[in-house]
């Protein structure tokens, strides 16, 4: 059995908005760089895997923060695996501040992909090589909705997929579709600094030149975001509730 | 006096666009990590100026490049400072394949800013430590335009900036620039793997919510782009030419 492995952060210049804080889009993308950083070390990282044809996609993500740290702050964030099965290979992360308060915990799944064809990789095959990385520990208090509903949008734009938004696949990057969504909001809100909860559900890929619908509710504290390809197919959702 | 740095840097994933070699966007936005990286190991770096009020600001920037490298290419960045007046403080570039040959040479130039006023910082007073950083060879056959020209459009847009665009100073990131101007060409046009020659001109800043107008000349080997707030006020121009 493995162990989990603690990588130490810091806030730098790049990753804070005008409150001298990361942005959420920003903090979210720490998270997936280590997620890869951990995937690379432990001998499964897309580096690895691309040579086979294969590539990670993120599927599912949801994280709860007490704040989201400011500029210079050092924090460590303790990733795992989880659980694996034929579809899904779950990653758990918690996050501490460097006096090691408990600042969030965040939970992720991730579909392995064929880069030609599109579809799943049956993840079973890999037992060998994957499961002496399995922390089998999953005691952290955030969790996954089923499915995040539609919604009523009190908002809506038309975007165009550009050149500087796909990755080497012609994907649309996983963090420009929260710069999307969270672009909707007024800045008073997203600048924020409140414990919030992040959800998001990544449906459909996007690609390059394709038009899509980015729509956003606001009650209250929630958020709720929906990207739709063409008329009616969910690419992505998300939903922000601050508490 | 002081000798120039040599940094070493591999291509990674999310550095390159759908030919495997990096974006021109990319390749810049190393060429300015390495601006940073190199002013903060001298002790002026933004971290350490910000502290003051100040920050570095681009405002002229070329680069001539034989090929953009690809996918796990490593090459080495030479970067030192060459000459700096009361204004302005010219970095340079040298860029060699892990082979020792060259690939490209670029030179910029900065200002410093206080962040207040946003008016330009006085160099000369940082004469006693900033001197003995200066490396007085300017050979590098890149040159800067004195003035790089207004255009002829033949492609206009209207670009909002948005929350994720900016900085913490609520201005227009320089990627962001590039990613607008760049955005307006077709995308074969951009993956093109041919000698180039890129040159940007800084004028004046962009704010979070203001209106611009991105506008672009293409014309055989030559894109010509200038980003205007309101009518007619210049805020960036880039000229790319493929040779």
């Amino acid at each position: 059995m493995s162990r989990p492995s603690t990588y130490t952060t810091t806030v730098e210049l790049q990753d804070i908005d005008m409150t001298r804080r990361t942005s959420v889009a920003a903090f979210i993308g720490i998270l997936l760089n280590i997620a890869g950083e951990d995937a690379t070390k432990r001998g499964f990282g897309i580096d690895a895997i691309t040579q086979e044809n294969h590539t990670w996609v993120l599927s599912r993500f949801a994280v709860e923060l007490s704040e989201l740290p400011a500029l210079n702050d050092t924090f460590d964030i303790t990733t795992w695996i989880a659980a694996y099965n034929r579809l899904l290979s779950t990653r758990l992360f918690s996050i501490a501040s460097s006096g090691g308060q408990s600042i969030g915990e965040a939970v992720s799944q991730w579909c392995m992909m064929d880069i030609e064809s599109r579809h799943a990789v049956d993840l079973t095959p890999l037992h060998e090589a994957y499961s002496e990385h399995i922390y089998p520990d999953d005691k952290v208090s955030v969790s996954l909705s089923r499915r995040l509903p539609s919604l009523e949008a009190t908002q809506e734009r038309i975007y165009r997929v550009e050149y500087s938004d796909v990755d080497f696949n012609c994907h649309l990057n996983s963090l420009r579709y929260i710069d999307l969504m969270l672009n909707m909001l007024p800045v008073d809100v997203l600048t924020e600094s409140r414990p919030m909860r992040i959800e998001l559900q990544f449906i459909h890929e996007c690609y390059l030149e394709e038009e899509l619908r980015v729509r956003c509710e606001l009650r209250g504290d929630i958020a709720a975001f929906e990207i739709l390809k063409g008329e009616d197919v969910p690419a992505v959702r998300c939903v922000i509730e601050w508490r």
